[in-house]
């Protein structure tokens, strides 16, 4: 009998254990589960205090409308100690407030919030600041000052008391904020380890800044190298507002809690009002299919009537949640990322990003933004690249856990012209894949807000979107191949007729006749040529039109360009006939005769005009299938295009792109 | 000037914020972050609750030395509504303690305590409580019988209140508890999808069953299906002891608290008795190397003491961690996980598995175990099969987050017979990859408990451990090469050399020769043959022995058998020497003369004889270079070899195998 045998026959194991078991706090647990908070290596944590606050600064600026001005310095001291320092200019913290916002886990404004913002936990600054008292010892320095004149700016040292998951403060004293209006100003210390490269400091501040563009960054790094990433625009994006839980996937539990809180006096009031998108309409339809009274108390309500007027929600028809709440990327900013990324490689095609509409996941709005990047100077070897986003915030780590990653994995690129063995898994080849998910929560894996969670309806519309970028990809690739496919039956005609004529011409001593019709017969189509000279600040781009039909042709070309790259002094060319502000154009041809040619040209200019691909060009006022090198206009562009006048009859259609299926398979999905 | 920046002007952001700022309760937290606790899906929700409660019964049974018999049970309800039960023998909970460790997260007994656990967070079973609140707004049953004649069971409803985390009890009431002498039955009610496969609640008991074989699990499903996974030892598993923290890894801060808290009187004595692998003579070097006095208050020590202290232990040489307080599986459970995994499919090999010396991660010893199964039925179009467990808990989920994975991919498995795209990622090819880490604290990347954080620490052992399996399998693939290379020589001399003979002695018409000698002479090789012949309960090997060489041999054949397979009956064989207790067996081969051969034969019973592989055969006596299917007998084999008796001048050696390459890199590695 062992002795832990005997102890039990004694005293009941129960009663040994009951002796040990007591609460746990919360600092306590991840001063032990450093790895859940994302403070797992040295080099990770220098990484997470640096996001949190630079997070939350922006957040803050965002808050009060102030274009974020947000100074990181990253300091190396003796046995890989560091001094952090991350200061913004935005509203300021009251200084009641302080001790709480730096020193207490679990605290903050922004949990109950349903808007779009990039802290929402309450964990990450507080966490950064015990794990820097942990271990390093030393408290953390917090300073403030919130607007107007009169008030006074303070300074604090702080340190958790993890036991109890309390500010211990001390040195508090005011002072005078030099400079800006109002901001605030974290300075810590921290082991660590400082690292560059793809998961460094300085590749989260440039992600961030590229996707932040209202924002400047300063960032000084161990070796007092300063960088600065000036603000790209003055326009703060669009703010997110607050709204109300939709009832979409609303738990009994929730509404049972709702109905005790809530300050209507009728439950008709109750779901009008508590909730957003349910109209006067919608409630009495609720109330009608569970036969509650419109004018009983909502804390009256049973945990039955709950449960019926959740099937009841699931019955009737509420409109998806609005999405003002959230705050998007955008194409621009989507592409401006992706040519950062590319840091100078030329790639041969930039996919159109796809934007989502908006979703709902428990009540929580969300949309996903994509785009892809593909050939030219991208390394095919390896496998694709991945870029992570939510909620404007770059995701550095732990991809493989992440939603993203997954619905990466569950495409059938192979489809869309990516190398994939069996069709799964993170594809190869020279691609560049961008991805954002905005929400009014995140659903991240772990409180280190590393990776999103593989919920099914966040998964799924990441995927549909990433298919629809993809069919854009593929679709540039059947071009590319078509035109190389009937470029190859030109030469041969173009050599061999003439060749040919010449011998008969010579056998028979006739002149050499003219073969320039018989060709156009034989090849029947009107081929749109594009053509690229890239000077360092000038992108110049022209189209040769060659008419190789027999009958004269007039028709209307159409193109979207990224309109800050656009320069209208550059239009002269005579075909212009006119564009508009989202910068789409348009150029007339008039009755180009057979065997003719002609061309249109125009340049870009600064940043964005590398993100405009020749090939996504249009015509309108023919029969597109007699066109090589262009595309129907499609039924949604901006600018009218002109009828087709004439109708050719001998007319054979170019092959078609056998795009159907995809339409369907992503249809379905939808 | 937009209405919000008017706001701002009246009163400053700050305010605005500081209103809103408020705490966080940690349940209303994970109440909006069901994912990080692993309940994000409906199938994934049902699967934790029964998890939680099981690792929960596991624990409370060998805490008390009871051979756990646990029961559940998945009843589906109308609606995806579930009746989710979990009974187990353990030792109960006493019933002032029952509403907390059900109705309040974040405690427990187990999180302060150095011991390998299951259960650690003192969240999962209150998590799995209050969702089943939240989603059904029905409480949880919960019940308990203590040990003791004397002792009443006690029931009662438990609610957790989501503001608070504190239980609301109503119907508590004594009641006589049926049948075994002590336990606890957990019933509740949620929502969920009952799923089968991989990621199934059947797939997660029987994985818990083969790595905890003194337990029996029995599971009632959703169609009442009944399925009992018998307990297959009576004999409890070392109970893993508790220990003290080990001064490796320390922070300053931790130290700081233990100087407060720590019941020494002195700071010599505090730094002998509150951590392990302290001696006497090494907390006087610290002492000396920090010149503090030792007989000073721990209390009284400043931030810089405990920094000079860190740094003297980083100095001074200190054992590693003790290893009772660990439980690993052991090799032959890992053979028998994979056996009942490959369920029927005949593999080629079971890589022997490899167990890694304990290291210590922030003073939390831990160890690594890996098997490796390959080829026969095992399909090899697919990436391999990766089984990850964690302290005994079988990981079915965040497979791309673990450690285990990552250690995985970052290994180039083309060199041990695997494909891999560019030697990174999840390799393909025929086989299965068992890992399981064992660790007085996992440290998990979430506290849904799915996948193992990536650690430098950890992830390098679990490389190590793999690359040692690897080379075991790699080694397996080159013997059978050569034994098949070696074959094909064999044939050509054994068809060829007589028919030459033939015709040359027609041409002469004289009598054919005996050429036995001559082939001996050319092949000049003993040749181990071994050969299975697999009945249902039965398998015999043989292992054909000859001797083409010139001269007569003795020598001593070894091998290890899986002992639980062993009956000693079944050695009949006249050459049989001895076998100990290990199942290392040895047989003597006899003045083989040259040209003559002998067979060696035994049997294997029972669900283990599968896991022998016949290749793993050795020799003694003889020089290894001249022998052909078998390799020269490890120095630290049990039974001792025989001496090498004659030296054949003539031997050619073999070709050699090229491990040093590998040996190195390992050796390096570690």
């Amino acid at each position: 009998m062992g002795s832990d045998e005997k102890k039990r026959m004694a005293v009941p194991t129960a009663n040994i254990l009951a002796s040990k078991q007591k609460e746990i706090s919360i600092t306590e647990f991840f001063e032990k589960n450093k790895q859940i908070l994302g403070f797992d290596s040295k080099s990770k944590s220098l990484l997470m205090g640096v996001k949190e606050a630079v997070d939350n600064a922006l957040d803050a600026c965002e808050e009060a409308d102030i274009l974020p001005d947000v100074f990181v310095r990253v300091e190396r001291l003796e046995d890989d100690e560091y001094r952090m320092v991350i200061e913004d200019n935005g509203p300021g913290i009251v200084k009641k407030m302080m001790p709480n916002v730096f020193g207490r886990l679990l605290y903050g404004s922004r949990f109950h919030a349903l808007r779009q913002s990039r802290g929402q936990q309450g964990i990450g600054i507080s966490a950064t600041i015990m794990f820097g008292n942990i271990s390093t010892g030393k408290p953390a320095r917090v300073q403030s000052k919130i607007e107007g004149e009169d008030s006074v700016a303070w300074g604090m040292d702080i340190v958790i008391d993890t036991k109890t998951n309390r500010p211990i403060v001390t040195n508090e004293e005011p002072f005078t904020w030099e400079g800006k209006g109002s901001g605030t100003r974290i300075e810590y210390y921290t082991k660590g380890r400082y690292i560059t490269g793809k998961q460094s400091i300085f590749e989260y501040l440039k992600n961030t800044a590229i996707v932040n563009p209202h924002a400047k960054i300063t960032f000084v790094d161990p070796d007092n190298k300063t960088f600065v990433f000036e603000r790209a625009t003055d326009t703060m994006p669009e703010k997110s507002k607050e709204i109300k839980p939709h009832p979409e996937g609303l738990e009994i539990g929730e509404l049972q809690k709702m109905t005790q809180s809530t300050q209507q006096k009728t439950v008709r009031a109750f779901l009008i009002n508590d909730f957003s998108r349910v109209t006067a309409r919608i409630a009495d339809e609720i109330l009608k299919e569970t036969g509650i009274k419109p004018d009983r108390k909502p804390s009256g309500l049973s945990r039955d009537d709950c449960r019926d007027i959740i099937k009841a929600i699931g019955n009737v028809k509420i409109m998806a949640p609005q999405t003002d709440c959230l705050s998007p990327i955008g194409d621009t900013l989507i592409k401006k990322g992706l040519m950062h990324v590319l840091d100078g490689m030329r790639p041969e095609y930039y996919a159109p990003p796809v934007t989502r509409a908006p979703k709902a996941v428990n009540g929580n709005p969300f949309t996903v933004e994509v785009g892809i990047v593909y050939g030219g100077d991208i390394p095919a070897e390896g496998q694709v690249t991945i870029l992570r986003f939510a909620n404007r915030v770059p995701l550095l780590y732990q991809a493989g856990a992440c939603a993203i990653t997954k619905a990466v994995s569950d495409v059938d690129w192979r489809r869309y012209g990516l190398e994939q063995r069996g069709g799964k898994g993170v594809p190869f080849g020279p691609a560049i894949i961008l991805v954002h998910v905005a929400s009014t929560k995140v659903f991240f894996t772990s409180e280190g807000k590393e990776a999103i969670a593989d919920l099914p309806e966040i998964t799924e519309e990441i995927g549909l979107a990433l298919k629809l970028c993809g069919r854009n990809l593929k679709s540039h690739l059947r071009k590319r191949e078509r035109r190389e496919h009937t470029r190859a039956k030109f030469e041969i005609v173009q050599v061999i007729l003439p060749e040919l004529a010449k011998k008969t011409a010579e056998f028979l001593s006739k002149p050499v006749p003219d073969l320039d019709l018989t060709i156009s017969k034989i090849m029947n189509v009107v081929w749109i040529e594009p053509g690229v000279d890239a000077k360092k600040k000038l992108r110049k781009i022209t189209y040769s039109v060659f008419n190789y039909t027999r009958s004269e042709r007039s028709f209307r070309i159409h193109a979207q360009l990224p309109k800050e790259a656009v320069n209208l002094t550059l239009f002269s060319d005579s075909h212009f006939v006119e564009m508009n502000d989202e910068g789409k154009v348009a150029w007339d041809v008039k009755d180009l005769a057979p065997a003719a040619h002609t061309t249109i040209s125009f340049e870009l200019t600064g940043d964005m005009a590398d993100v405009f691909s020749p090939d996504d060009v249009y015509i309108s006022g023919i029969n597109p299938v007699i066109v090589m090198g262009a595309d129907p206009l499609p039924g949604d562009w901006g600018i009218k295009g002109i009828e087709v006048t004439e109708i050719d009859s001998e007319e054979e259609p170019v092959e078609e792109e056998e795009e159907e299926e995809e339409t369907q398979e992503v249809l379905e999905d939808d």
